[in-house]
């Protein structure tokens, strides 16, 4: 017979969260956003010993990867970034030069590899601002997307970081957020229209560190800089990610 | 450089989805909703080689399972269910007799272990009504979410199959369109009030087949049959998947 | 050099319409919904000299066609019921015993069979009440769509007709309105669950009249008497429109 | 008897959506808009051979004209426009110098005119970007209608065509998105107040290629130019339809 | 025994609308808003034999007045503005140096004297564009509120007038249209924070022409020239609309 | 020059306002619903001397009035009834053997008139229950339209009085919370489709005392009663008021 | 200079919570609803040493208290009521026989007295249903209000207690979910038109223990055993909260 | 038995209100919002002898307070801004240099304390502009909260006062109105991103006059001058408030 004592429940959950709460509050790395170049990048930098947390505004990661293609389920990877979801288990069926993969499969996967790599993914939390001291970023300032959602007046908490990154994907919330309260003279730029092999290896270039502590990859790092939209196919966004975690890497040099 | 062509792109993601559209048209099981109970069950039938459709009205699995308990990220399971969770690469930690684990870790597992085995995941598909013939349910009637959440009047397709599962949680929506439909005695009692241990082990006893072709597990189990609630405790839900599968696999003897 | 005056548009559209408002407020039939069965039962008896007039909620006509199944754009119609769309000039593709139509010629063909043949059809215009006169309906109470839709409280206008017809599709509605402002015994069933073959043949059989100069046609007819749904396929929607066509005829016997 | 088979009516849906989807990923012209220019120039371009789609947000064609002027269902056409209602089979009233159509019939002729000379009119479906490569437009970026209604976070997919055209009406949205995405010095002036003598003149004079491969039509070249309002004439926009289709037949020379 | 024929009421209905729409296309003056300073524009002029049509977007008349201030249903008129509404029959009260009236009665009793000294006030009508030619405001574009609430794309009518007023309160819509859709120079300052005896005065000061044919009154006048707000003081308001009104006759001398 | 002191202006409001509600806390006949019937019958209570308050829930008086028939703006009227609107100075003009008014100007002729003879009319006040006692009404319990369409949780305030009128039209308000908070046996039957002729006479005959002190009128009293509903036709309306008038002046024998 | 660390900061708010949430899993009584029978309930038990939870949905405690009555900003409150105020420290003033009381005031002043005779408020917590374990409540089953109004689908948590008490107002939210949830026999009666002596009279009576461990007092007692409604008198109110503390000590006898 | 008679409630509350209302349309102070630095000027003033009045658009007091930080039920506060807590009776906790406070006790307290001291708190009034004279603030304009949320079009009423503070919070509502409607020079510069320690310390030299007989305070200081964000510690809110009341008074000199 099955055990279940509702006091019990509630106090383990409680326990739980309150110590996974308390050793968050000063991390390595946020990364904002668990779409794909957010995944890779954590997973990357997690499998390196650097404390990553990844905060992600819907309850469930996979940004917009679930819907494939205008709700067909599938996307596309060119090469070499197949070997990236090729290293996470995802099956891969070649297609004209390219890899085609089911749209359900690779946030589930990606996913997986991150926290096996020991990223810590949590859902459900709101950056509504960051840190910012004598012109570093310092860390984020987070709120409850249910409380956003609700649309009540509650003030946020904030999570310590020595680098933070935006992988929010088209609206580059966290520059945006960024540029708004600080009035830089950084240039928000805004995606273009779409040139697909252009795109992919712009977001390339334009994947770096665009403030002391801030740098940004995904289509975060096209809508910076002015580069192209690409569609459906995501080989770039995994490379961005993956380049991401080196550039930081790089700089904290653990 | 990468190489990305816009046609290219199009026509593969077009290709793979009506190969994939016309290889699910007929199967042997469909299962409605791909939170815990579903895609245990799921992954048990694609295990042992039955054809396996499991269709989520959401982009994402995963179910009630993201927030947790009131929104810290934690869920509590009781043994034996521990072992359904580490056979997918969960990690579990004891507290006070129970195990807990990640609230997003858990359906991440859950949806790649069974796409592992063989199950096939489709989500933002809608089951608006049954095929029922002579009393029998032999299929579902699918639109897709975007239709239904804009509001649009469109036509649905349908789906043929053995045998559907209704693990849709506390509405029991499969079960609740087969009554609304066809104005049968079956009564939806609805779920009762919270009595975790109660409530854990009547899902059990419910999860069964209730009209010909069709059967239920996880909360729509005990909604059909008025067992009590059990909170953030989810043990009875995969072990609820794993014998609806069981019970499927005797009926269909493959 | 094109010609444009103001005042003359603006007067040409009042004249226009207040003669064919003034010639259209006793007519022989009132066909509500200008969906599959509802112009096929409009041009059948236009083509026969009864004056017939279509009214429709929507700006445009078509009712649920235009979607397709799921979204895809394509129709599906049965023997006999091709030739229906024949006559209308649709193009018509053959495929494993069927016929298959593209979801938006057909509407547009269609209509304008039913205009060409004399019907006329007024879209925008909501059927809210009916004239029930000793037991008998006269006539359909009218308001205008723009009014029902943006909550305003408006009293409506009365158009007589000898016969009155319900292809309002699966809700019934002016059935359902007989019956709720009447306290009529008459039992609105509901449509039932898929069984598509069953639901083709129950849908001529359940095309009548179902109240003193009230016919049903198309999907209405399924939902009055409980008869099945059917899903993407057309034929027996076209095929109830004309008997209905035939019934109304045989009564009225110009 | 009837007969219908649901696995059947899906998978005949489902193959002849995937080939026309594979038919129509490369045209010759891609019309955004399915109103009254847009519906004309599709119609003259597919009757001399070029591969026409015609792309249409919303579920039904027609754009504007369903309501005639402010709710009274008729419009007002000047010569020499009539003549192309007339090709078209549209049944005209002469009254004061001017013709008066019927607001509903007009769409409906428009549209079965052009399927009928070989143009291919896809609804529910959204342009929400362009291909751009080196300042030339390559075609166009599309979503599912009820995916953006739905709010949905789903990519796109691209379709390619030598030529794009504008006949979105009032809000010029092709025009709109081109220049926002590539900051482009072409101002987008939005149309005047009304004046409908000059607006129906300029209407002709503003239609023309915009950008590289990009022609604006209807009512879409006085909102780009800045030319006058008409208010319920449409003589005009049949006639920029024409002229468009005219112009691009020059420039691709087929 | 009352006598009640469904078809006479709808005809004669009918025949009344278009009789009173195909007299008012062309008319000397079109006063857009019945508030406080239209209703009493509209008076003057028709009691001097200008044909004089009232435009309301509302179905009822009275605008701001009804709610008297913050709710409790009293207005203040200070003199002499109280011999306009004497002559309309409003009772007044006198406290201290002031007129108190009701805020209901006030309205109904505008409307009477203008719709007895011969003006025609049209509710539930929108303006939502002018007829402009060289430079001069030659009449309104007009649109059923209820299609503009509902959010129908339908096109206009148009109504021309020698004169047209924007009597439209706080956000001076007609003027707004103006400079918006003409790229004018004119400047629409906006109101200033209250200072009620200064705004009092301003308010006739700003009543005028402010571009050929077109003139302001009321708040509309304060709006356009940044006049300061008053509150639930209303004298200002009726002597603009008089004062309006003789700038009128004056112009058109007839 | 104009005066205008803000502090005073605000204080003449606040002591008009308070003392009108004051005097208004106990009064002879609380009419609720400032529509045809309404107006009518609280111009023949107050002419003959009966303190009458008479309650809108909107901002403006008039009912569905203001509409006419379906946008078209006039109504008709029957005789005798005519002679109700000519005393109140409405200009009707015969055609057919009924009467045609301009739906304007009777709403604002009635409230004139049942002002000058003495009624208060409220408006923007809800009456969301009655005071009850020993199975007689005793009052209305009051609360601000603004607060209840604002969602606010306050409390009401209460009225007392002799009679209550319910002339809140279609659905019968009042009635329905009395039968609702009291488990009455009273049916609330509803109104009938239409059939205008013997839907006015009935109105009349329905046109009585429904509870101890409730009186219902207007459409009101057949949906009460389930008479049958009539369209623009007014003449019912105004005979039900000056009915329910002389009921009520029998009963309290002033 | 002030000192503030952002890790301090949110270290310190989470630890506080984390206590507080651990030590209030268990208590003696859960009060649910914060408004003017809650709060006094709640004050009593805790001031003779009953662990006390008072749950409140809305962010801020006070129920419907704060509007006054139709918004004007003042209570009533008749003997011997007026003590239980007096004891908090509000401010009284007497009229007519009654006491007035500010509607802010009050809120305030039985907070603060409830807070520092030892009672636990917790807000934004919403109770979604109950623990009944064999025909008797042992607790409540809780989630926060922002996931509620989100509309996001995350499971409850749960606390123990005693007792627990529904004060929330007209809806019985509590007993709602108790019959609604467990199919009881238990009739919930909703409260009866406004007569206020009886009502407050019958609020005393009302007060009780309505199944086994589930108490009722406020406007939810009188709901429940279809009490008359009071409107903005508040006496009964306090004294039923504290009648229900009375009852309470007297089962649990501490 | 308790005693209560509807009249008589309603009376005394009419009463009461209108007291209240004549009695603060001139006061000495206005603060516009009611939470933490709003309450603590408020109470000061106040208790110093100037007739202060605090304006809140919800109906209760308490701000951004109630939901802690993130919801978790607490906030922090730095000395020496304890001793402002404590005065009201406000339990602290000594927790790593800081000291935590119940996030519902703390606006409970400000506020009894303000009103004790003397402070009017008034709430659900909006302030929706000010009375600006020859370049001073003079009053200001409200309306009620119910009115705004709801829609409605209904005319302000003013309060005059000798100083106006903006503690509106991040939005400085106040400020906002008055650069808006006046043109002003004034920068509003918005808060910048969180540096805890910084901002507190801003928030003390931004309290200040801003416009002659405007201060800011709170919030809406840091958000007036561009100061940095703080998060969940109120320190310097409080002695924001107090400062301001010290500006106040000496400018006042009573």
């Amino acid at each position: 017979m099955l055990k279940a004592d509702e006091v019990k429940i509630t106090k383990v959950i409680l326990k739980s969260s309150f110590e996974m709460w308390l050793s968050n509050i000063e991390v390595d790395v946020v990364i904002v956003g668990a779409g794909p170049s957010g995944l890779t990048c954590g997973r990357y930098l997690a499998k390196n010993g650097y404390k990553t947390l990844i905060l992600e505004r819907h309850l469930a990661f996979g940004g917009g990867t679930w819907g494939g293609g205008m709700g067909f389920p599938y996307i596309v990877i060119e090469p070499p970034a197949n070997e990236i979801l090729e290293e996470c288990g995802v099956k891969l069926k070649e297609m004209e030069g390219y890899y085609v993969a089911d749209s359900v499969e690779v946030p589930a996967k990606l996913a997986c590899k991150a926290i096996d790599d020991g990223a810590k993914i949590l859902t459900g939390v709101v950056v509504e601002d960051l840190i910012v001291r004598d012109h570093e970023v310092n860390g984020v300032v987070i709120n409850s997307y249910a409380i956003e959602r609700a649309g009540l007046h509650i003030d946020p908490l904030a999570i310590k970081s020595k680098v933070v990154v935006d992988a929010t994907g088209h609206e580059a919330n966290v520059v945006n957020i960024l540029i708004r309260k600080n009035k830089l003279k950084l240039n928000l730029e805004g995606e273009r229209s779409m040139w697909a092999e252009k795109g992919e290896n712009e977001l390339l270039e334009n994947t770096k560190e665009v403030y002391p502590n801030l740098f940004v990859c995904g289509m975060a790092a096209n809508a910076v800089f002015g580069g192209h939209r690409m569609g459906a196919i995501f080989g770039g966004m995994y490379l961005s990610g993956k380049k991401c975690a080196e550039l930081i890497m790089e700089k904290l040099k653990l």
